[in-house]
């Protein structure tokens, strides 16, 4: 059982590039309650940094209006728990970004590792992800994909991919805010 | 590790009675992604039957539409993946209805297992109802609550309130769409 941990740890969700359900590589667009659900369990979590990464200059411009309205618009005065939570949501134009950010805040390359539902190949697992939080003071990235998932080339440009989440059945679709949710609990849950 | 059920398990979402922010009983509205959200986790968990509650006619209809238009509409040759978690989707007035239809598929009264973020008396643990779960045949129906939770009438119904997720900070905000992914995975998730 693991209450903490030693290496700093940050989320991305990407909207770019992501497969969409044909397999080509596109630009999804942001939705509100990825922003919301995901912060919330993040926070929950004690993940530090959540960013969303687009490219597209109108979608960056809507995660900014969504978090600046729940931190310092109405928002902020009606619910100040969703304050809290959505406080730790950065947005970013993408992964090199993330990755330059990471660098200056913490003084050392992240360890990349992504998300997927598909079985991988030199996959890591939940025991072992747990253990490096545990005992490696290299900061860790979890990254999720949105639309049908992140691109072959984010995949394969990270260092580690997680074992995809397995339920009991061969129904495999959850939403990236469900799927977040359980892989978060799964490495940083403290009761089982 | 348990990958086989003994007995049947179905969840229900409650939107009436619940918690408003003041502690007050209201009824809460229907949440589009309150339903796809569930219905893609329970499915991928192999639950049987996610029961989806409101005693108000036009909420009712409203979750009716939403379940057709996956099922035979547009949605549904769409996304013949989002129409099998859709299928297990199922509208009811309240808890009472719900339970006589278990009544009827199980010939059995369900043990009630009611969910919350908050510290509960008489609870019951993860690993007991996974117990449960693997070595009885009496019917479990999880319940969960919109808005801020189900109101005191239902926590003292049920016949077991389960222990609250326990992140790793004293935030404690989870939407229930992440509760019940996280809940279900503890349950019945066959890798760790």
């Amino acid at each position: 059982m693991i209450t903490q941990q030693a290496c700093p740890f940050d989320i991305a969700l990407l909207h770019h590039p992501v497969r969409n359900k044909n397999g080509e590589t596109i630009g999804s667009a942001v939705t509100n309650l990825d922003l919301h659900d995901i912060a919330r369990c993040a926070r929950t979590y004690g993940v530090k940094q959540y960013y969303v990464a687009t490219p597209y200059t109108d979608q960056f411009k809507l995660i900014e209006e969504i978090v600046e309205h729940w931190q310092n618009g109405h928002g902020a005065r009606a619910n100040p728990e969703r304050k809290e939570a959505l406080a730790i949501v950065r947005p970013m134009p993408g992964l090199d970004e993330i990755i330059d950010d990471i660098i200056v805040r913490y003084g050392k390359k992240p360890l990349l590792v992504a998300t997927s539902a598909r079985p991988q190949t030199d996959k890591i697992g939940y025991q072992e992800l747990r253990t490096h939080l545990h005992d490696d003071r290299t900061p860790v990235l979890l990254i999720f994909g949105t639309a049908h998932g992140l691109a072959p080339e984010i995949m394969n440009r990270a260092d580690k991919r997680l074992a995809p989440i397995q339920g009991n059945s061969t129904y495999n679709h959850l939403s990236v805010r469900s799927a977040a949710s359980i892989i978060l609990d799964r490495l940083l849950g403290t009761e089982r």
